[in-house]
Parts: C-alpha cells; structure tokens; sequence
C-alpha cells in the first residue's frame, strides 16, 4: 500500500504548509498545479514545466478517454510515461467536462450519457467507468465522479448532490490501483447547509484528500470564500484539500488563508494564448498594446523566470504581432511561474510564521 | 577591427573542416543555421536552439525591416539582445524575399521598388538601404545585397547578375561596421559561364566570405551540383563558402563534398509544423499516420535530440491530431537536431579524414 500521508509541516491561521507524499514524489503544499488537458499543458515542454517550478500537472479524463483514448495511454506506460512528467499527476473525475462541454443526452442515478464535442459520437460515464479510465490513465491523485450543477439551483443542486454522494462511495468501492489517491469531491452549489452536509458525508467515506467542486462556475467571489469557510471547518484538517479549478492570485491567497493546500486553473495558460501577462499582484498586461513596443523592461522586473529574465516586453509584443507561437510559450512560461511562486512564497510565509500579514499586504498591493 | 579569419582545420577531398571567427564566438564548419524569420526560429526558444546544438541562426532583412522595423531592434540593442540568441548570427541581404514575397513595382540600376507582404505598402531597397537595415539588426555575417532571377532565364540572368556585381561593390562600400562580415553573393542561374564569371568577379572584391545565392530554387539536384563544382572552383578556397537555403540531408552531404561550409533553410522548421519528421537518411515520416498511433518507439532510435530521448511516436501523433503546439515544437527540435548534428558529423569524419566513405556511405542508405 502506498504511502499518501499528508503531514502538516506548519500552520498560520487556517494556512497550513505541508507535504503529500505519492509515488512520484512529495508535494509540497499549498501548490498550483498547472493543466495538461489533452496530456501536454499547452506550449511548453515537461522540462518547461519543471524548470518553472511546477511540481504536480493535472490531466483531464474526458478529453483523454475521447482521444487517444484511455487504453492506448495504458499501453503506452501511462499519463507520466505518455506524457513524459516524471512528478506527480492528478485527473479530474470526467464529470465537469461531461456537464460542461458535452451534449448531455441524459442523467440518471446511475451515470451520464453525453455526446462527443469532438464528433458527436455517444458515450456513457458512470462511477465505475470514471475510475476505470483513470487508473488507465494512471495519475498519483484522481477524483471521484461527481456532477457539477449551477450554483444557485437550490433544487437541481439537492438532485446533484444526492447522485454526486452516492458517486462517490461507488468510486470509492471501485478504485483498486492502491497507488493511486481517490479524492471524494463536495459539491453543493452556494448553499451552506448544503455544502457543510457535503462536507461531511465526503469526509465519513474515509478518503486519504478532499476536493471542493463546484466553485469559480459562476458564483462571486465572496460566495466562493463563504462556501470554503463552511466546507473547511468540516473537513478533517489531517487531510489535503483540493480546491478544484481556481487559479487567479486573489483566489489562491484567499483559498489558502482557508485551508486550502492544492489548487489547479487554466487561466494561466489560456490567457497566455490571448497574449495576457499575469502580475503576481493579480493585474495582468495586455502584451500586444503598442505602449509596449519599445519597452525594454522584462514583463515584471522582479519575476525570475526564464521569460522575463531574457526577453523585453518589446520582445513579446512583436511575437503577438507576428503571430509567432513562441509568444504562447513565453508567456504561458511566466503565466504558470507566477502562480506556481506565489504558492511557493505562500509556503514559506506559513512556516516562517507571518502568513497573515504578508496575505493582508499582497492583497493590498 | 574585428577578426573574421578563417581557419581550414582538415581536409578531404573537396571537403573542409574550420573555424570562423565572429564576435560571437567561433563557428565550426561545417554548419548548419537554423532560420529564424522574424526574429524567432519558430517554435522553438533560444535554450532550446542552444541544447540541440545550434551555433549559427539566420533572420532575414526583409522580414525585420517591415515588421518590427530594424530602428526598433537596433534601439533594443541588436538581434542578439531582441531574441536572446548569444552565438553568431547571419541576415540575409532581404534581396531573396523581396523578389519571392512581395510584389514588385519596379526593378532599375539603383535598386529595387515593392509593395510589402503584410499591408502593401510601398518600400524601396536599394545596396546602401540593405546595409543600413543589417547594420541596424547588427548579425556577425551580414549579406551584399542581390538579385535572385528564374534559373532558367538566360537573358534575365545575364541582366541581373550586372546589377548583383554593381551592387556588390556598392555594398561593400556602404558597409562601415567593423565587427560584422559582409559576404559577396554568386549568382548565374544555371548557366556555368555565368557562374564561374560571377565567383571570378565576386571574389575579387575581396569579401572575407563568399555566398552562392540562386540555387534550390527550381533547377534539378544535378545542376545545383553542377553548379557548386564551377563556382566552387573558382571561390579561394581560404575564404568561408555559405550555400543559401539549402537544407536536405542530401544537399547538405553534396555541398560540404563540393566545399560548402554554411548552410541554411527553413525547411526543418517548415516541415515540422506540417507533422514531417527528417530521418538522418533524407527519408521523412508523416507523424500524423495512423501507424504510429500505438507505436511506443521515439521518432528515430539512434536520435539524441530531447524530442527522441523522451517521446514516443504515439504520443507526437496524438499532438498532432490534438491540434497541440506541442509538437510543432518537438518535430523542430528533431528535425533542426538532424541537420544541425548531421554537419557536426561530416566535420568528424572530415578531420578523420574519412569523409568520402562516410558520405557515401550515407547516400546509399
């Protein structure tokens, strides 16, 4: 049996930094983990990625079981070897895909059936089958399948949560690869009593992490951080708490002043490809404004990755200008860089004590 | 002023092993320059260029000066600065370009007048223009500006090949930067009288290199050949011979057979964002076959490049079919490594003195 014990290495209020270990290798927390969706994260190399800071890389189940298909990623060694991402890997369950890219023909207790967004073809998820492609697909973390509604459709989101509990005890008892980690997910919308309900059914099923769906689709950010308060003072604070698909600096500073240890987005990378560059203060720059033209500065002249200590904004801006791929690369480079540092600038203010006060003076900045 | 001397290290046959000095480093020859059109070899990042063994990038005159504008990298501090390239550096003339990519308005004694590519507007290049353009850019080798006529026409040519002589000495005398070296161009279609008039004229300018324009632009392999035998014969041999926009495995081998020492093309490049992998044999591969879909083997098993060391065919195909930027990125490393490390070993075998053998040896394979 692996070994995926979470130690609490420090505390700073709810802000706690600590270690999850996997078989690739010990997380570090609190920690961004970048998207790969289709197993690359967008235009940059693993070695990239490592050399940016980035330790744990997520990989999407619904886009991979639809091309190239689960199987052949287990013929081919699986996610790390695939993907050649020698560190830790997390999937998501297939479940906000289904919900939220494919056609849904139809849900019922026991799975979903959807249409393709690739060609229309017709495919059933259930918990077993969610499992099933994620230990093809071999990842160190992986989620248990749950649905994902509106947040404010009080009835939808007590439907939901029923099927996304009873998901997730067959998930539970379907998982077999004892080197995998099977998060439960809570769900629940914006409703407190709904979400502390969740809370606490996902944590008596005994799963080795935590994950809090369902947020950053709609609600405002106040809800968001009212939701974590709820849900954090259920969970079991010995455990990692996945904050699943929210990523700008804002969320993740307040997400760890709530307890929250992993987080994933791809904001980074996405604003990259539409020539936006993340400031670790949370203000971004639209890279091909003309104002840049002649700037020799850096993006930002404090960051220390590979982009900003070579290349001027001058640089990146005729790179957008001229279509050139390598402006995607770069960017996404500083883009991911930033939010992988500012977990890693989190980390160190939590052990060193003074996590409250650097949060209050980023926040203000 | 700078030193730009060229030392023949090793002979066989025809073939030379060198050095060329430039203020940014030395050059051994045989080389191979990956092209970087705007500024970027596409795809790929400076380190990235570096690790697979790159030393020479060309950018090209007629790209930069339309967009972002020589003044613009000049204020940046040059093309090394602008891309972050440290190592030596070649332009082009933007003679090429202009007559293949824009539309020309008028061609006379005193220069070249064409609409852009980009926004038709209206420029005009003449010899003084070019120089003033490539002294902005600032590359360590830097090319007289030319013309480059249809191979086959006779009448043409001879006309042309006037104004690439007149223009020669016009270059050379425009030129006033003493850490760059101005190269002469051969031009003469496929005609060899002209040819051989042409390397006896352009020699006795006294550039310290020499380039041969004009070829691998629609005449057959067997007079590209043809012609490097006659202009080669003529050129000093003490002075480096620069092949423009050659690049297959094949040309590559006859031309350092026939005392080529630099070449250049877009070809590594081009071909990779179009799912093409270059085999060291000249054969190709389309990545994008269903074949490799479950092939675990790299692309080419005896390649040291990182695409080689780390990916599998199955998982370029699945970029590729992704629609990734991820592979247009791996497949130029690979190709670019291919080239870049098949003249690495003619110069090998050329010190060992056992080139003849090993090219063909290499041709019949």
């Amino acid at each position: 049996m692996t070994d995926f014990s979470f130690e609490i290495q420090a505390t700073d209020g709810r802000a706690r930094a600590g270690v999850f270990h996997t078989p690739h290798g010990d997380l570090l927390t609190p920690v961004f983990a970048p998207v790969g969706t289709q197993a690359t994260v967008k235009a940059v190399t693993p070695d990239q990625l490592d050399a940016l800071g980035a330790t744990l890389v997520l990989a999407n189940t619904y886009h991979l079981y639809l091309r190239p298909g689960d199987d052949l990623v287990a013929e081919m060694g699986g996610l790390h070897e695939f993907m050649q991402w020698p560190k830790p890997m997390l999937t998501d369950s297939g479940g906000f895909q289904v919900f939220s890219l494919a056609k849904i023909r139809e849900i019922d207790a026991d799975g979903v059936t959807f249409r393709s967004h690739l060609d229309g073809s017709v495919h059933r998820f259930t918990p077993e089958k969610s499992i099933a492609i994620q230990e093809n697909l071999g990842a160190d973390i992986i989620m248990a399948f749950d649905e994902c509604p509106p947040p404010y459709d009080r009835a939808y989101n007590e439907e939901a949560l029923a099927r996304t509990h009873a998901w997730a005890e067959r998930s539970l008892k379907a998982h077999k690869r004892t080197d995998q980690a099977l998060f439960g997910i809570v769900q629940g919308g914006v409703f407190p009593d709904l979400r502390e309900k969740s809370a606490a059914f996902i944590a008596s099923l005994g799963f080795p992490g935590h994950a809090i769906g369902g947020l950053s689709v709609g609600e405002t950010k106040a809800e968001m951080y009212a939701m974590l308060d709820v849900v954090n003072a259920v969970l079991p604070p010995e455990k990692p708490r996945y904050l699943m698909g929210v990523g700008t600096p804002q969320d993740l500073i307040e997400g760890v002043r709530r307890g929250v240890d992993i987080f994933d987005c791809v904001l980074p990378t996405r604003l990259a490809r539409h020539h936006a560059a993340m400031l670790a203060n949370g203000g971004r720059l639209n890279m091909r404004r003309k104002e840049f033209a002649r700037d020799p500065r850096p993006i930002d002249e404090t960051c220390t990755c590979y982009t900003c200590q070579h290349f001027s904004r001058a640089y990146i801006r005729h790179l957008i200008v001229a279509k050139e791929m390598l402006a995607a690369t770069l960017l996404s480079i500083h883009n991911l860089h930033t939010l992988v540092q500012l977990a890693q600038e989190m980390r160190e203010a939590i052990i060193a004590g003074r996590f409250e006060a650097w949060a209050q003076a980023r926040l203000a900045a």
